[in-house]
């Protein structure tokens, strides 16, 4: 039978050894993408363990991205992502953010993000035809007229009581409720995370990020002299709680910095079980998580997914997130529920930019308070559904049949994997000279990896422009000789 | 004579030799606080040396204020500020900001400036009276109409382009006239100060700082996990360079943070000739200065000080400063020139909290574009002046009359040497279980130093309730035994 090299010193579970055989097959290719799986039964009676121990390996299987089930059908080797990296090789090795090496590429993509002659499809910035900036302008007039000299106070750590008040009056949307105290304001969710970095881990610590994840978030974890682990990252389920352990037993790690809803630029959302399972092991190693929210209002489904944070008895979780994405880019109002580290942010915030500014916090205080927040966020979460719904089909219609693209269910990128020979390095130079912005895959991570992914911004409003710059693009990566 | 020890390798010049001899009689006090030092021609006589050599000596001790000249009768061993630390024993020490042990008194200080029920004499906020928020509000309004969805959309670094127009116009006041590409805005001047830190130095690395500084300059240094090395610092002239220039001879430090005009606590505003001075040398060892000049604009004279980075041909020069003790305390505005670090520092801003809050910058451009800071400034530099002269009168009035107090020319801010008994952190306590917010003045210095001084704020307008408060105070101070 398949299972007599495997020692009785580990401790992995009969199903999960069915598991790990398989996805050794698949990874070696004895199992090709598309190809039928033999179904439980057959390998009930081929292995000799029970239907449950195969069923069981088949939904772990399925929940790492490995297999998919079809109705009536049976189980297949999933053809997206299977080059999702395996847990075991890759989980095991610190990588070194090289800082200096892409912050020129960084900076380049932001200032094509600027030019309004530029195809979007570059920086993470939703179009601003899509908020209630008009609204904001009227509120603020309103409110200044109100507060009077209140509006140019300083509002000291931590933060806006009005707003404080808002927001944990919304916290019941993704937990079972935070208080006003517990929550610290920010100049946006970066900031959030910078503090909350800060209070957790000290330089030359290690942070666990997911695989792939937001290079701002690489970079800044670099800048502050410390460094990255990156964790194999699920593009339907996100970050591998399987590694995860693995660094955490090995004491790799000193925190984790992880979008567990709607990961960019994977879209990945972890079940909310899983994120229970998440903290209820970060709690055993005493490791704190720094969870960014950033785009959890942002689901296309009918309910919103959970935080980790509502799973949070310790006061491990630092949960990070802002308005930028869904209200107001403009204002750079974010905030923070830093937990047990609450008084390390609170006095990092004041020593790194002291307070956050009044007029923009009380001017979405009182957007919250006259009730428009929810509709807005409907029609928004309906629009960025229907631009990726847009952008997928334009690259179905339009790239070579190998390309696979994330189906995520929340957020707005698309997470692209071109052919192999497609170098997105110079697939961004190309596109630049045609006046199109993407943002090439290898800066998602700080390891060698995804040269031929890129990520598309899907935050604009389709338009005939939009969907000549990605024929355009299409044509350039048919340019890859393959 | 005196200078017979004096080994020939030293490159003092002479005069530099009969000044650090009579400083050490004044240290080792056989010339004591108050006493009349020989005449410039007695001392010709006595030592064999030019008259001009000892008058040159004079003024460097007096520069450093260890004497001072009185009309028509002599020199003087200076009666205040004799214990301002000696260029020599301390710049050759470096000494390590202890973080956690002071955090929580600073943020109770800050907690103590936002209730208004408590005397504010402790952190330096300016009374919210003095701004023009009324005006702000209204401008506001009119630029949001005139922009509509821009005023929420990001502007990405280096900031808002109104904004770093306006800011480059005044930079005239202060240099030979700085260009819009050279300024990059920020949260606030700590942010400023914050990503310039980061663009010179690294975790490990020391920094040379005034003593006394700031204490969120000594906490943020630490936080970034680097060392401060504090300068003795002049209450009149600001820092010590024959102090700094050893310490940059023996390679201690990594990069300056100076305060060069109006200092807080000290008020001390260096000569422009000694900024010419301070970054030629600076140059000379290709050592960047961070320059805070958060409070430049706040002169009491009849001409603006310069600014260090007026002098700066080398790019070794980061200026920061903000509108946040002249215009728009909650606004949380600031910007920076950072010469030859321009691409880190944007880097950082951009990893750090990605942009400036947009509204804010906008409602600042126009104000200034308005015309009427300039006469704004005109009167609160006259409000802040009086201020400072309705609380030193009163201290001369209720305080022992060993009290002694700096006569800052720009700024709001008094340093009080209260008498040798006084314990400032027990008179912290004291006063505000009186309802007195004040700041003790350990905290200014990350070397146990300023046990018996304490900041008093000076910007909210005089008024009953500040002179009570500042009266119960020099009762407090009374109650300790001398």
């Amino acid at each position: 039978m398949l299972f007599d090299t495997v020692s009785s010193h580990q401790k992995s579970t009969l199903y999960e050894q069915v598991a790990e055989r398989l996805a050794c097959l698949i990874e070696q290719g004895a199992l090709k993408p598309g190809e039928r799986i033999p179904s439980v039964r057959k390998l009930h009676k081929q292995l000799g363990v029970s239907l449950s121990t195969v069923l069981q390996a088949y939904l772990l299987l399925e929940n790492r991205g490995l297999i998919e089930a079809k109705p009536q059908s049976g189980y297949y080797v999933k053809a997206r992502f299977q080059k999702l990296p395996s847990e075991s090789n890759t989980s095991s090795e610190t990588s070194y953010a090289t800082w200096d090496s892409i912050n020129q590429l960084v900076m380049s993509l932001l200032a094509a993000s600027c030019d309004p002659h530029i195809v979007p499809f570059g920086a993470a910035i939703p179009g601003a035809e899509l908020f209630p900036t008009l609204k904001l302008n009227r509120l603020f007039t309103g409110v200044s007229r109100r507060l009077g000299k209140q509006v140019n106070t300083y509002e000291v750590v931590p933060g806006n009581k009005l707003l404080r008040h808002q927001l944990a009056r919304r916290s019941l949307d993704w937990s079972s409720g935070i208080s006003s105290e517990e929550i610290v304001t920010t100049a946006g969710c970066m900031e959030a995370m910078n503090l909350c970095l800060r209070a957790v881990a000290q330089p030359g610590d290690t942070i666990a990020i997911e695989s792939p994840t937001y290079y701002g978030i690489i970079q800044m974890i670099s800048s502050l002299s410390m460094k990255v682990l990156e964790i194999p990252t699920h593009p339907r389920n996100g970050v591998c709680l399987e590694s995860l352990e693995v660094a955490l037993k090995k004491k790799q790690i000193k925190a984790c910095l992880f979008t567990l809803n709607f990961n960019n630029p994977l879209g990945s959302c972890m079940p909310d079980d899983d994120k229970k399972r998440l903290v209820e092991m970060l709690a055993r190693y005493e490791s704190p998580l720094i969870e960014n929210d950033l785009q959890g209002d942002l689901y296309f489904g009918n309910t919103r997914p959970s935080s980790a944070k509502a799973f949070d008895n310790e006061g491990l979780v630092l949960l990070c997130s802002s308005f930028t994405k869904t209200l107001a880019p403009g204002y750079r109002v974010g905030w923070c529920v830093p937990g047990r580290y609450q008084a390390q942010v609170e006095y990092l915030k004041f020593i790194t930019s002291v307070t956050t500014s009044t007029p923009v916090q009380v001017t979405i205080a009182e957007f919250l308070q006259s009730g428009g927040y929810d509709q807005h966020l409907r029609r928004i979460r309906k629009t960025y559904s229907e631009q990726i719904q847009c952008v997928t089909q334009t690259i179905y219609d339009h790239f070579p049949t190998n390309t696979q693209a994330t189906s995520p269910t929340g957020g707005y990128v698309l997470w692209v994997e071109l052919p192999k020979a497609v170098d997105s390095l110079e697939l961004q130079r190309l596109a630049l000279a045609e006046r199109i912005s993407i943002v090439p895959g290898p800066i998602f991570s700080a390891e060698d990896k995804y040269r031929n992914f890129i990520r598309l911004n899907c935050g604009y409003p389709w338009s005939p422009i939009l969907e000549q710059g990605l024929i355009t693009l299409g044509r350039l990566v048919r340019s890859f000789s393959f």
